[in-house]
């Protein structure tokens, strides 16, 4: 069957965007990118760091309320309608709650051919990337490296540190339906 | 009825994302934002500026291919969907095709109560904004500031040269259900 | 003479990066812009949000400590010898000490043409566009909308809100030496 | 001695910013970050893609015009002037014109101690991380890779294709004066 659905799960600084753009560039089909990044901007600014929204603490903590999940549950829907609708979707997203998110996707991209794919980046490298960045608070990609991924099941997974964003993306196209 | 989607339609340089951030700022509910912006956004790099996708020439003219009208439905569908399962919406698009622009978006959203918003700017001041944002090509604000209204129906408009952004937001705010 | 150095002072969102922007595509001269927000991303990361660098505040306030202080004394003599070199220059700051902060530029551009500008704009007029903008902590506009400008000089004024920034360009390019 | 300019050349996306964020992030000092992009965002728009400034061509060739050269000139001399008056600063460019760039720096930085630090990145490499940045013109990073090191004299050089940015840091820092 033919992939509609890309679902990148990895902790920050993993290197899922470069992944995104290389597929993007590397598949001949237009595929549409989305991912918790495009999410938070959609955010009103008062849901950003407050109770209900999302929180990023300076030890690189993040914390997401009750608001966030309702908008959150509702942008899910909207993704999986812009596959249904016939565009290819390259997702990359943050499980914050490990198996708990993948039930939250599962869910919402029912009937969808989707392949799963996880990011991996040792703790060690995703934080030292992470102050090469010098955009996001130290902390958070140490602290997200192995959670995201517990209980996660995935169809195949890619090791950034040891391979280059390209490579990876090549890896994810010869996986594709 | 509850007003699911506020869609903001205007030439571009003509105060739309001012209006967006003011009111999400100021409504009490979370409102989602998304926008042509963050379309062109998810395209794969290669269909900015090439034959099928989306092109910014440097006079300010913009022209959009097959592939880019396709991946446009399928993200409308996306949107409405989201307003479907309970986020508020705040669109801002520019018709450059003005009503079969606004007919697209009417198939869209289909069943969903919207709030259609015309935001005007006469093209010498939308001229002027433009060389003070600094990162548009020079010409795209005038060229759009009329023909994205040409048969365009809506709720109200606004009228950004002799409103300030927060201004707009309240009238708009005063007319939701 | 020739202006050599053009420097603008204002609270944030009163409305400065535009009129730098407009003052660039209007005079036929090249200028080079600098101003506090270049300084702020030459410093390192751990000196924003830190004792002795730069400190924005929740409620919009701004502290600086000592470590920005020699930097910024350096950055100042920087854009001088930029200007001395040949280069036109126009800075936009934020006199947060007021007159304390033009007796440093004073210092700095020592023996440079220098036309003085202040950019005005009421505080509540500033504190709506900081609602427009979406990127700054809020209440930053109000609080130094009018503190920024005690015991200056300037050479002219020009109000935001009465112009828009291509109009104060204007203004400010019919002064020039 | 004590190094007063860190000057690093590499062609684009060979990782130069990146060992920069490091770099200011391990060194004890507050170093400041400056480097030819943030050249660029001081030029007038008008200057860039135009006859007499610096145009980015679709197949990643970079051309620079006189009044570039002129501007360009006054920068390096507002640098130098920047590490007199006493801040530590660390320079990214790119040796278009390699050992004649060379020649330019070492002009206005005359009687300061500075490192000189060639950053080396495959053009097969730096090509794929162009992809995966997606912010460039595709074919700069391979068209630049090894002709900004001809001819240039370097303290150290370091690799990055083999290095992460955190550890070039750290190679940089130890030979530090």
């Amino acid at each position: 069957m033919t992939t509609q659905v890309i679902l990148l799960n990895g902790g920050s600084s993993s290197g899922k965007s470069g992944i995104v753009r290389c597929l993007q560039t590397l598949l001949p089909d237009p595929w549409l990118a989305f991912g918790i990044d495009s999410l938070v901007d959609a955010l009103p600014a008062k849901l950003r760091g407050a109770d209900g929204g999302i929180e990023f603490a300076t030890d690189g903590g993040v914390r997401v309320g009750a608001d966030f999940r309702t908008l959150e549950a509702a942008w899910m829907a909207g993704v999986a309608a812009t596959a249904r609708a016939g565009a290819r979707v390259v997702v990359d997203d943050v499980f914050l709650g490990g198996a708990a998110s993948q039930r939250r996707w599962w869910k919402a991209l029912d009937g969808l051919e989707v392949l799963w794919v996880g990011v991996r980046c040792a703790a060690s490298v995703a934080a030292e990337r992470e102050i090469a960045r010098g955009d996001r608070d130290q902390g958070m990609a140490a602290s997200q490296a192995d959670v995201v991924h517990e209980g996660v099941e995935y169809d195949l997974e890619v090791d950034t540190p040891h391979q280059e964003s390209l490579a990876c993306a090549r890896i994810i196209a010869t996986r594709l339906g």
